[in-house]
């Protein structure tokens, strides 16, 4: 890829480990004259940002990246704002292009897509998005809890395999009671359930268990919960939903 | 990583251009002595090959490539299997891991997860996914389709923004068509829609258009369909949802 002066790439790290990066988003760094991001992430890629300037700032402060971001490329500069896994999944995309769109900007801005979190929780466990699959983040930050809750329901109801992301976090702990309360609604007690923290990256966890007993593991924000449809099943240590295939 | 003999791996290759293909997936196909996959898929690999022994077949021959995959792992090959996208996501990995399962077999089987025809599709549009998302397939080939309706519907009414795989096929037009209809319950006529063709590789076609307006264009098997929840919008070429952000 050509990349252009004055120019904002969007970048997905994918889950931390080097070697779930796709080679555009190292390419897209690299080239880069300035790097923008979470302070978490920017350790994730410190090796590449010699001779760079880099910003980073702390949670909550997405909307400031994402102007730091715009003023550097009007100044000409080969920018690279970066988000962990896929930058347009919960990330810093839609930020970012709503920010341009809103000042009707004409710098442009191009997304760099990566392994998303789900996808990675989700090899680290066998196979279990096999199948129809709904994510969910159970951050009522920014999105009124009923809605989360009606999508929950919804998402049971049509036996989807469902990830939840942001599950539980210090100031957060009764979201992910009441999602079980609504799952367990529609879906059996003894639906497996994967709880990967950390997936592929350092520090890795793999926890397989059921919807019934879920809540007695380890579950917080750097965790990914996913819950099984009817079909899924848990044998020798993979967690499996078929795809319909009489093997 | 180590490669260990007589082990599968079960790659995704991601969209299909190199640049997002993750660097574990390169790695594990050129550490492999045996490659086996759908033809279409081993083409977009083919300079990797040489020296190797590679098995290709067609569609709906993919529970032999498993079969295949285990008897050359059981001789003391190391094996890749590959898919594209995310093995993990209607990919290969399932099945892999079902046939090995069923005999209680004791080869080992790795899955590499890659970026998914639906994060590609929305990285190609701008960033649709930034909210709670669906992903469904309208194959019904091994898929009852009242069980496809209840999920559209299920989605549709939990406001979930909707990715479509196998939209539609020479033998399938009728889905998509059923599909729209009872989306339109639930979400306005002017809901935006994009239509992404060969995601990120060779021949990318990218349609932005509503719910309303949707069949009008060209949709086939290479073609994934983001259909927007209440939030989307579309504004100079680029299809965001809103996180939630007051920007």
């Amino acid at each position: 890829m050509s990349y252009k002066k004055g120019k904002i790439y969007i970048v997905g790290l994918g889950p931390g480990k080097r070697e779930y990066m796709v080679p555009e988003a190292l390419e897209a760094i690299e080239k880069s004259e300035v790097i923008i991001g979470y302070k978490t992430y920017i350790k994730l890629v410190e090796d590449l940002l010699k001779n760079k300037s880099v910003i980073s700032s702390g949670m909550r402060k997405e909307i400031d990246r994402c102007k730091k971001a715009l003023e550097y490329a009007k100044k000409g500069n080969i920018v690279s704002l970066i988000s962990s896994g896929d930058a347009g999944v919960y990330g810093m995309a839609g930020i970012m292009l709503e920010i341009l769109l809103k000042e009707d900007s004409n710098i442009e801005a191009q997304v760099i897509p990566g392994v998303t979190a789900a996808n990675a929780a989700a090899a680290c466990l066998g196979a279990p998005l096999m199948h129809d699959y709904a994510v969910i983040s159970l951050s009522d930050l920014l999105t009124d809890w009923e809605v989360i809750e009606k999508r929950i329901e919804c998402a049971a109801k049509g036996d989807f395999i469902i990830c939840l992301y942001n599950p539980k976090s210090k100031g957060r702990q009764k979201q992910i009671e009441i999602a079980r309360k609504i799952m367990l609604k529609y879906k059996d007690k003894d639906t497996p359930v994967g709880i990967v923290r950390n997936a592929k990256r350092e520090g890795e966890q793999i926890i397989l268990t059921t919807l019934d007993k879920m809540l007695e593991n380890k579950i917080d924000m750097l965790t990914v919960v996913v819950i099984g449809n009817s079909q899924t099943f848990i044998k020798n240590g993979k967690m499996v939903t078929p795809r319909g295939y009489k093997v």
